[in-house]
């Protein structure tokens, strides 16, 4: 049974996430299903990790084991056949045994995208969150060095995280203005639930100066926050790419 | 009654195109329901032209006179608080009595987006038309600058067109490749009903080896086409600007 790794992309606007749930479509159902149809019996898709409702992927990572052996672009371009076109396979390979989606991933790159304009976007209404006005880019990137390193980021999760260890690592936050649209990019070996939605309402409150990078640092030294936090919508957030 | 002239874009995924039509949710129906409640009167909103279903805008231009004078900006952020996020004005000026969206256009800007990937992309499944195979820019380029001037474009229209005349001016096309993507911008003084998405559809077939640049030569001389000719499809197609 050769283990295959797959890198999805898909538009989260119309599904309740990556894992099954019990009311509506999640990615990883529909892509269990399609599996199925493909391979003729019923296999377990193993993701790197979830995706909430609305947020999107361009490259989420998932494995699982074939009970066939095809050639890799049959995987691919057989389960694109069958896909809506809000998901799409980008690639797959095969791995060794011991290869586990979840468990062995090294880091993962999530995009954060602000839309700035007065009015709103309907180009950009399913990808980006809207603000009618300006940030300070400068208090934003200040406050985005802080959190970069080994932090306890436990102000940074939501009340329903079950995680053991708040301690996470972020390699970098870049901020990347394009015309109207804002890309908050964070990298990091894993990330608490909520937390890149939380950093990117954070960092948002600190450009609408609404909150100081002082106070950010204080978020993190002290473990949990003085104010109530933003999260920013799902709709901005696209995981990129996972690292093994 | 201060007539005014309405800059829209929208996001056409979910609608039958830009008129009132029995079935279905259209964008102008949307705007003159809204415009409605804004106003507290019913107001017929003119537009520059029709959109088909599942073609976007982000200039979409059209008047209404107002039986109310508000301040600019409250037809703009009124009627923004009551629309879709999928569609949003953008801008509201006041304009003389004998302004009209439709009959004073003098020229309009439509975009046509392809994505050319071996594999299809969630994240432009929705604006672009997709391709799996790469395509001969030269010979599109080669076939689009044929198509500038004043030609009878007969052989680019659908059908069910009832223009009187087939004689148009486009001023420029442009190809314009961004990583998978190429854009098709089309400027000129009108043009007839599916007549940007057969260009785009010809344009590809062009850059697919199935036809030659001297074929479509033979098209704007003859006035009709010898095979079947590819409309490309909807969603790919943006109406940029309207010029008066």
């Amino acid at each position: 049974m050769p283990r295959i790794k797959l890198t999805i992309a898909y538009d989260g606007t119309d599904f309740v996430g990556w894992q099954r749930q019990a009311d509506g479509d999640s990615v990883q159902q529909i892509l269990e299903e399609k599996l199925e149809v493909l391979l003729k019996q019923p296999v377990s898709l193993h993701g790197s990790g979830r995706t909430d409702a609305g947020v999107h992927a361009q490259g989420m990572v998932a494995h699982f084991d074939s009970p066939m052996t095809l050639p890799l672009k049959a995987y691919r371009d057989g389960l694109n056949g069958l896909l809506p076109t809000t998901i799409a396979v980008q690639n797959a390979e095969e791995v060794s045994d011991d290869f586990h989606a979840r468990f062995q991933a090294k880091g993962k790159w999530y995009r954060y995208s602000l839309f700035c304009s007065p009015v709103r976007s309907p180009q950009h209404c399913r990808t980006s969150w809207h603000l009618k006005r300006p940030l300070d880019h400068e208090a934003m990137a200040q406050a985005a060095g802080l959190l970069v390193g080994t932090h306890d980021f436990a102000a940074f999760r939501n009340a329903q995280c079950d995680a053991k260890s708040t301690i996470r690592e972020i390699y970098s936050v870049a901020l990347t203005p394009s015309d109207q649209e804002l890309h908050i990019d964070v990298q990091g070996s894993g990330f608490l639930r909520n937390m890149i939605r939380m950093i990117a309402g954070t960092l948002v409150e600190v450009g609408q100066g609404k909150r100081t990078p002082d106070q950010v640092a204080e978020m993190l030294r002290s473990g949990h926050s003085d104010q109530h936090r933003l999260t920013a919508p799902p709709q901005g957030l696209s995981l990129m790419r996972v690292w093994y």
